[in-house]
C-alpha cells in the first residue's frame, strides 16, 4: 500500500482557487513536519489524484511545485520519492518582547517610543505642530500632480542620496533669505525631517562609548534618543535666560546640540554673547555644534533672529531645518546644511539609511518654495501665530497673573510659563486634561535636573478666539489648588 | 568725535527692500570682528542716521535688533553701547572632506556612494529597476489627490512609527496571499525601501566589534554597508546553485542575511533542504535569518514560491518586503515582517531614525493594495518580464550559446550569466558600455572571494523587441576578445 493514502489531505470547498496552494501546502508540510519521511516513494499522480480526489492536473502541478524546490526527487526509471530533508524544528515560545539575547543590549533598553497623541481636547496646547487649516492644499495638490505626472514618464531610478538637485537649490535660496545661512545648494543635505538630520549626525559624530555630546536641559527628547541610540555619553547642560549656558559645556564636549532661535522648550534666544562663546568654544577644542532652528523661521515680532550659523566662520556648525513647523510634520522633510568636512560623510550616512527621500514630494515641495509659496505661507502663519501668542499673553495676565509667569521670546509656535511652586505643573496638566484642555509639563522634556516648575503651551493647534476661554479655564482648575 | 562715523556703512541701491539687513549686518560683524569694541558708545539714532544716510526709522529699528540679539546693551541714562562681546575667531581652512577629525572612525572610511546612474543607454540591461511605462499612473494619481484630500482635513500629527494601520493591513493581506508570508498588521513595520529595513535590522541586532553577521557572495553591496556602518563583522559566505551555502556559515554567525527566492545576483532559489537547515542552524544557535525578498513576487514560471518566513515557526526569520521593484524605487516604501519579540525594538529604531514614514504616501499606497492595482500590476508585469527573460534566453542560445551560459530560475528582474573564461566580463562591460550595451559584471556584486566571470542582465528597462538585437551586438563585440 502506497504510504501516501495515510496522509489525510483535507480539500477546500469546490471551485476554490486556493485547491493547488492547499493541496502543495499540506504535502509541503507533511514533508517538514516528518510525516512524510525522506525516501518515502509517493504514488503516481494519476494515483494520487485518484485518492485525493483532485484533477490530475492539479496533483500534477503539485509535485512540480514540491519538485522545483526540492521537496521530491526524480529518481529515473523508479518515480518521484520525498527527498532528503530533516524535518523542521517545533515551534518554540517566543522570547518576551523587548528583552529576547538576540537583540543588542543598546535596543534592550528602549527608549520610550514617541506616543500618537491625535486625541481631540476641546483646548488643545499641544507642542510642535502647526496649524494645517489655512495651508494652500489646493496649490499642494497642483503642484503634487504636476510633480507625479513629470516623474511619471521617466524610467525608474535610484535618485541622488544627498537630494534632488532643484530641492536643494530651492533650500539653499529659501534659508538663505529667510535665516541668512550661507550656504548653496551643494551644502545641502535632504532629510527625512530633522529627526533623520539628528540621527545621521549622530552616526557620524559620535565614536560608540567615548563622544560626548552636550545637550540643553530641559530640551527635546527624541534628540537625546538619537545621540544616545549611536552611543553618545549625554551631558545635560543647563539654560538660562539667556539660552545654553555656554560656561557650563565640559572640556571634553565634541557635539554641542542648541537652538539658539527659540530654545526647546523655554523659548528663550541664545544670547549674542553666548553665540560666541559656543563658536569659540567648539574651534578650540574641534567640536561641532548642531544647530536645531525648528521654528525660528516665525519670528513673531520683527525680523526674525539670523542663524547661528550665519555666524559661524570656521565650519563648526550643522544647521538643521525642517518643514514640520513651516508646513506639516507628515511630509518628513527637513534638511542640514553641512560644513564640507561632514558632507561627503552625511550624504554616504543618508544612502546606508534609506537612500534618499521620496522622489515625486521632493519635487513638489521645491515647486512649492520655488513658486514663493512657502516664504507666503510662513509670513501669513507668523502673522496668525503673533495673534495668538498675543492672545495668550493677554488672557495669562488677565486670568492668571499671579499663579503663571511666561518666560522667552517671541519667536516660534510655544510659549512656556513658570508656574508659582505650590501649583505642581504635572498635576496641573492632569487635572486640566479632565476638563479638556491640553497641555504638557516642562518636566516632560528634563534630562537630568528638574525642570522649573512650568507649563508650555503650544499655540499651533488653537484658535485665537478660544485662548481666553482655555485660560479663564484653566484659572479655574488653578483655584482648586490654593 | 564719535567712534561709529569711522566705520565705512556701505548702503545697497537706493529703495533696496535688504536697506535693513545690510546696516544691521554691518554693524553687527564690526562688532564681532572687534571693529567695534565692547563698551564703545554709539551715537544717538538721529546722528546714526545722519552720518550713514539712511531715515531715523531703519536706524532705529537697526538698534533694536542689535540689542534684541545681545549685541549692544542700554545704559539707562548713559547710551547705547557695544555689549561685552569676544570677537568671534577667525575663519579657518576646512579639513580634508572625509578625514576631519570631528568625524568618528567609522565615517572616516566611507562606504562607496551608490552612484546615480541615470544616463541613457540605447540597450540597457541595468539591474534592480523595474518598468514603469506599464504602471497605471492616473490611477496612483487619483490616489493620491484622494490621500491628499483627505489628509489635509486632518490636524497635524506626528504619525506612528511602525506605519499607518491601513497600510499594514493591507500590506499583511497582501504578503499572506501573494507570497504566503503568514502576518497580521501588527506584525508590519513600514520603512523607507529595503534599505532603511537593512538599516533598522542592522542596528537592533549587531553589536558593535561583535555580531558575526553572515552574508551572500557575491550578494547586495547596499545590505553589507548597512550592517558593516552597524559595526557587524561580516562572514562572506559563498552561493552555488542551491543558494546560500548554510553547511558553511560559521559558528559564530548570529544574523544571516538571505535572499532565498532569487538569489542576489546569481538568481538561484535556495533549495528546500537548505531552507530547513538553515532554519535549524538559526534556532539552534538564536540566530536571525534577514530574509530579502526583494523580487520574489515575479516567479516568471507559475507560482511564486514561498517565502522562507512561511517555513519559520520559531520567529527566527525577519522578512524583508519593497515595492521598489513591484512599483517604483522613487517611493522609498519598504517594510519588515517582525517576529515578536524584535517588534518593539525595530519600531523604536524606526522612531529613532526618522520617526515615521511619509502619511499621504502611505494612505496612496494603501488605497493602491486594497483596490486591488498591485496585484493586477504584480500579474501584468509578471508576464511582461516573462516574455523578456525569453527572449533574453532565445537571444542567448541564438547568439552567444557557446561563451555565455545563464543560471538561476525564472524569478525575477534579472539574469546572471557565466562568461567562458577568455572573456573577462569587466572588459565586455567597458566594450558593451562603448556600443551603447549597459551590462554589470557579477564582481560588482563581490564581497571577499571573486565572483564566477559573468554578467548581470536586469531586463526591467529594455523591451522585449530590443533584446534579441542587443544580444545580437554583444556577440559582435564578444567575437572581439576571440
Amino acid at each position: 500500500m502506497e504510504p501516501l493514502f495515510e496522509l489525510p489531505i483535507v480539500l477546500p470547498p469546490k471551485g476554490s482557487r486556493a485547491l493547488l496552494r492547499s493541496v502543495y501546502g499540506q504535502l509541503r508540510d507533511a514533508i517538514l513536519d516528518g510525516r512524510l519521511q525522506p525516501d518515502t516513494r509517493l504514488p503516481s499522480t494519476r494515483a494520487f489524484a485518484a485518492a485525493v480526489g483532485v484533477s490530475r492536473n492539479t496533483a500534477m502541478a503539485a509535485y512540480e511545485l514540491l519538485l522545483s524546490e526540492g521537496y521530491l526527487a526524480v529518481r529515473p526509471g523508479s518515480g518521484t520519492y520525498v527527498a532528503a530533508i530533516s524535518p523542521r524544528p517545533a515551534r518554540r515560545p517566543p522570547g518576551e518582547p523587548g528583552s529576547d539575547s538576540r537583540l543588542n543590549e543598546a535596543w534592550r533598553r528602549l527608549p520610550a517610543l514617541p506616543g500618537v497623541d491625535d486625541e481631540c481636547f476641546p483646548f488643545d496646547f499641544r507642542l510642535g505642530l502647526p496649524d494645517k487649516s489655512a495651508f494652500p492644499f489646493p496649490v499642494w495638490r497642483r503642484l503634487s500632480a504636476r510633480a507625479l505626472r513629470a516623474w511619471s514618464k521617466t524610467p525608474a531610478v535610484y535618485g541622488q542620496p544627498q537630494g534632488r538637485p532643484a530641492l536643494r537649490a530651492a533650500i539653499a535660496k529659501h534659508v538663505s533669505f529667510a535665516r541668512a545661512v550661507s550656504c548653496s545648494p551643494e551644502h545641502i543635505v535632504v532629510t527625512a525631517g530633522a529627526q533623520q538630520a539628528f540621527d545621521l549626525l549622530a552616526r557620524i559624530l559620535v565614536t560608540r562609548g567615548r563622544t560626548v555630546v552636550a545637550v540643553e536641559d530641559p530640551g527635546y527628547p527624541p534628540l537625546r534618543d538619537a545621540f544616545t541610540a549611536a552611543g553618545a555619553r549625554l551631558a545635560a547642560i543647563p539654560v538660562d535666560d539667556e539660552g545654553l549656558r555656554v560656561d557650563r559645556l565640559p572640556d571634553e564636549a565634541r557635539v554641542i546640540c542648541v537652538t539658539p532661535s527659540h530654545q526647546f522648550p523655554l523659548g528663550v534666544t541664545l544670547s549674542a554673547k553666548r553665540r560666541v562663546a559656543l563658536l569659540e568654544f567648539a574651534q578650540e577644542r574641534g567640536a561641532v555644534v548642531v544647530e536645531d532652528d525648528y521654528d525660528g523661521e516665525f519670528r513673531l515680532g520683527g525680523r526674525p533672529l539670523d542663524a547661528l550659523q550665519t555666524l559661524d566662520r570656521t565650519g563648526s556648525v550643522c544647521y538643521v531645518g525642517t518643514f514640520s513647523k513651516s508646513l506639516f510634520p507628515e511630509l518628513r522633510l527637513g534638511f542640514v546644511v553641512a560644513p564640507p568636512w561632514a558632507l561627503e560623510a552625511l550624504v554616504a550616512a543618508k544612502a546606508c539609511a534609506d537612500w534618499h527621500c521620496q522622489t515625486p514630494s521632493q519635487d513638489t515641495l521645491a515647486a512649492f518654495i520655488g513658486e514663493g509659496h512657502l516664504a507666503r505661507h510662513v509670513r501669513k502663519m507668523g502673522r496668525v501665530y503673533a495673534g495668538r501668542r498675543a492672545a495668550l499673553l493677554r488672557a495669562v495676565s488677565r486670568h492668571g497673573g499671579d499663579w503663571m509667569h511666561p518666560v522667552g521670546d517671541a519667536v516660534g509656535l510655544h510659549l512656556a510659563a513658570v508656574l508659582s511652586p505650590e501649583i505642581p505643573a504635572g498635576e496641573l496638566g492632569s487635572a486640566a486634561a479632565v476638563d479638556g484642555i491640553r497641555l504638557h509639563a516642562l518636566e516632560r522634556y528634563s534630562a537630568e535636573k528638574p525642570a522649573p516648575n512650568g507649563v508650555v503651551l503650544g499655540y499651533g493647534m488653537i484658535r485665537s478666539d478660544r485662548i481666553d476661554a482655555a485660560i479663564e479655564r484653566l484659572a479655574k482648575i488653578i483655584s482648586r489648588f490654593e
